[in-house]
């Protein structure tokens, strides 16, 4: 059986540094707050209760937790990461089991992790705690941990207390802690704030249990796993760290992607195999894309799925609600948005398709654009099997293009056409033999004397 | 006299790690298969003959190779790369002369290092083989190389038989040879399998050579030259070395790229002198650009001629057969295929020009549509010098709009249009005061009741 | 009160490795030549005079620079640095003051450095000569600086007169200096040639002044700042540097750059803040963008504004004149020219803006194309407030549409239209049942015989 789970994010700082009036957690990271990559990877443990402890801009993170059940605490004074934990105490009352301690700002670390942590938590000797530390390249003025070769804690001490020998240390606090609720809350409790910055310390537990002689334990993970977000430019790093892994394990499933550094994938992108990913091209979130499909350079997909054999772009703009069918060919400058193109069908050139469906092996031409919109609503355009429609058209929905009927180039259809029918409306051609000379003289005169 | 030569290509192995149902040696770098990179390159050395030893698909191999005039020869089953070698002897058969054994997922060997490994063979101490050695930055598993200064190889060891001292070595076989016809059939008849994967080794022949009292001798190339794809990200590896190359000949022969890593060449792009070239361009194969050209950001060019002084994009998508002449502009979100824009012609804005011939100095108005197909043929446009096409036309191939004619903004041309006249075809625009402002009111109260 | 300043910067280099017709000093870095951007940062600095000494090409330079009143001296003969400045003694005849020597294939030295280089030549000590020192990764064949902590310049040495313990220095030359122009033309003036190329150097002055018994000093700067362009590479490698500092402080002052190494700043650039920059966006010279603005992947920005909650792209073409008020949207494959969107209105597709004004909350249909060139001149669009113009339509310039009006969709208006009423310009809808079918039957055959 296992021991039941909380989780406590603090999320409660100010966040100056990203000079934003959003809240630092959810800034987004691969098209996703940080808050939410963190409480998915929690969620795979299956926790009974998450608490996001929030000072500042409290109601934002309220607003993206709320559809997932997930508690908000307030901190409403900053007094120290102890002071913060304790805030959850409340949101806890009457849960019994281990609580997971992590940060709204430290959005990659994983499931894997976090089940290590736990793992550790209850291994033979019990620690009071476990924390997760780590190796950066720079340990620089972070907390050092002193431990043995079996991970027990001597010591936790921050940079600026460290002597010289501690500082050479190279194990690092991230901060992140795994602790039993019947001790977390009691431990906290006695912890004060007898310090230069007058702040309650979550890491002094640590030393409080060693002193009713309890020793804790490290474990250590990669220090990109535990890299925090401080700044727009840390954002970025973390950004970039994500995309790389991603990166390597699409072509680790079978998808080649030629310039891989210029490929962007959202959290939930999916990808086939012998998938081709020309250079450049971005993913937002909700994409599928299926087996043997191309993208070409400059695509840009969002909400859209790509199924077998097709090809998209290059300058093809999936927004949400695209389906592209099998082996049908989405090209440049061309726009789907809520919008089915059929098996085998086409829309190569500079058309947009909204509100639309178009049937197995259809053609729309060059330009063809579906009016979907009169300002109030928007309306569906129906295009049968194997219709053909003249480039440069203007489709106004509500209409439908029966199965195997034909518009005639430049149109605008207002009504429907029956299938296997033609449909043209254009205006007639007419010519005006010897005009565009006249024209031409007289404007290069003006033109002449406007310079003159 | 040059010795004749003749090459072997090992192309037998699965390629699991690709996860692709395309063979490994068939998976592009810079727009062309690897296979057909290093058989661009040995054949610059002009062999008798070239064999490409493959066994799973096969076929996939033979088509790709067939028009080159390159034979395969089956390995059946995977007993070693010594093994392989030996399936291209009857291929090879009444061939005297020198043996190249090449790999066909070590593509980016050149004609100059090829030419340096049979110049070895053929020095003054006439050594049994040639091996071509690296240094990689991580040795790591790699056979390696026992060699004095003067290149005599002493021992060629594979990792896992190497001795402490022996594994210090840094320099790697990279399995590349050259061998004289005469001793490499009959040393590999000798090649045994007792060892750990009951695989015959190619470097055995080293040895065996050795036992007859005749020395080899290793020559070193740097290490990205013989690096190998096993995987989608060495693939990208590869490709990503292969460009920043080419990127650095294109700034040494002076074009100026403003953003390098973002310019994606193919093997046989063609740049001029003092071509400017923004960021985020790809080179598809087929491309020629001529002396003082600016190609734009977010360009897309295959199978396309640019010439001097011409302006292209950004968004420019240049399809095969796109021919723009003599500083002549294509502009944003314009589609050029099987399209000539004459000297000095301009297509600026979202156009597509599809099997069309535009006149010198024409100009082609904004979202021009080049109707050039019915479902079944192709038909072509042709646009005299002079000619002024307005914007939003729709041009119905087949069709001629003559020199210095005028069409009409909107148009749908059927017709051939004289020159020096004026076609128009559309519409009488039609006003119905106040009609706008009853359809706002109905709407809104419609809408207002939709939400209610 | 401050010495009275003059600037000598040098630009008669050959720049053949740069192979370009065009001069050096004037390829472009964030969009500027080089020359400008050190004009640019001494002009912080209020100089009396600059003179850029140049020799081929000079009518480049001096084109270049007119408008600034910057004087261009003539360089006939490369004979060294020292030879170089001499050249400027006529254009600073009658000047009294510091003398800054700079060098225009140096660009990026920036005003700080050029200060405190005058601030150290007025310090107590009183040098003759302050020279810029920097220490390279690599310091290769550059020229050292013998000093010591104090700054007192020992001797300089070129490399190739170097002792080994000399070589063993890392500080190098970067060749700026600053120096009083009574000390300077005389101390040249006494420079000599006997060298191994025959040249006037410059640093020699340091030496002759330590020969009168004045002692120089040398600050140091990074290596960054002094990186010298000889050839594209460099050019490329400058531009590199100058886009990541660049990037950092967009991200430092709050904007979200998703992909900081794929979004290109111009040299006047300015970002508001939580403004979001996804990946691929190239910022042309001339770009104002507000607080609050998204700009989407694949846009391209130049001399546009954009105002305070905006929406930008995808692949968005702001070209100069573009104004996109608050809240409005410029959707995908948008192009604007000399165009203002009025708050809260929208061109979401396909469309093409020139010379156009549109009103508030007016939505423009998907591929709506202004149509403002007759050939000859330019014609203006006007748009009022909450008009709606139906999609494909072309807006015959010049023309009006009146606020509250509607353009049904595909039309092609030539004429006014009145404010909240409908105008409606297109041909009338026919149909010929079952003729598709038939031409079908038709085409097919033909294709059948064409192919048998």
């Amino acid at each position: 059986m296992t021991t039941p789970l909380a989780a406590i994010v603090l999320a409660a700082g100010q966040g100056t540094r990203m000079k934003s009036d959003l809240h630092k957690v959810l800034h987004p990271v691969a098209g996703r707050p940080m808050l939410l990559h963190l409480l998915a990877s929690v969620g795979e443990l299956g926790p009974e209760r998450t608490v996001v402890v929030a000072g500042a801009r409290r109601e934002q993170v309220e607003a993206a937790v709320q559809p997932l059940g997930v508690a908000v605490a307030l901190q409403a004074e900053q007094l120290g990461t102890g002071h913060a934990v304790a805030q959850a105490e409340g949101a806890l009352a009457g849960f019994e089991g281990d609580v997971l301690i992590l940060y709204g700002d430290v959005p990659l670390v994983g499931a894997d992790t976090m089940r290590r942590m736990l793992d550790r938590l209850h291994a033979e000797d019990e620690p009071a705690a476990v924390v997760l530390g780590f190796r950066p390249a720079d340990p620089g003025a972070y907390g050092r941990v002193i431990a043995g070769a079996d991970g027990r804690i001597a010591k936790m001490v921050e940079f600026k207390d460290a002597t010289t020998d501690e500082r050479a240390e190279t194990l690092c606090n991230s901060g992140l802690m795994a602790v039993r609720s019947r001790d977390l809350f009691p431990l906290l409790a006695r912890v004060g704030n007898d310090n230069a910055a007058g702040e309650y310390y979550l890491p002094d537990i640590v030393q409080l249990a060693a002193a009713d002689g309890r020793s804790s334990a490290v474990i250590e993970t990669e220090a990109a796993e535990v890299a925090g977000v401080n700044s727009r430019a840390e954002l970025a790093a973390v950004e970039a760290d994500w995309q790389r892994r991603r990166r390597m394990r699409a072509m680790a499933e079978g998808a080649t992607l030629i310039a891989p550094e210029t490929v962007w994938f959202s959290h939930d992108t999916e990808l086939g195999r012998d998938v081709t990913v020309e250079p450049n091209v971005v993913f937002g979130p909700g994409v599928r894309v299926a087996d043997g499909v191309t993208i070409h350079a400059f695509s840009h997909l969002e909400g859209a799925s790509v199924a077998t054999g097709a090809n998209v772009g290059p300058y093809a703009r999936l927004r949400p609600g695209a389906v592209v069918g099998e082996g049908a060919r989405v090209g440049n400058f061309v726009e789907m948005k809520k919008a089915v193109l059929g098996r085998g069908a086409k829309a190569n050139h500079l058309t947009y398709l909204g509100d639309a469906e178009v049937g197995e092996g259809a053609n729309i031409g060059a330009g063809t654009i579906t009016c979907n919109y009169d300002g109030f609503f928007k309306y569906g355009t129906k295009i049968g099997a194997g219709a053909f429609i003249g480039s440069n058209s203007a489709l106004v929905a509500p209409v439908s293009i029966g199965p195997g009927a034909i518009v005639g180039a430049g149109s605008v259809v207002t009504a429907d056409v029956e299938p296997d029918s033609l449909a043209v409306a254009r205006g007639k051609q007419e010519a005006r033999p010897g005009w565009a000379k006249r024209f031409r003289d007289m404007m290069s005169s003006r033109k002449a004397a406007a310079k003159g």
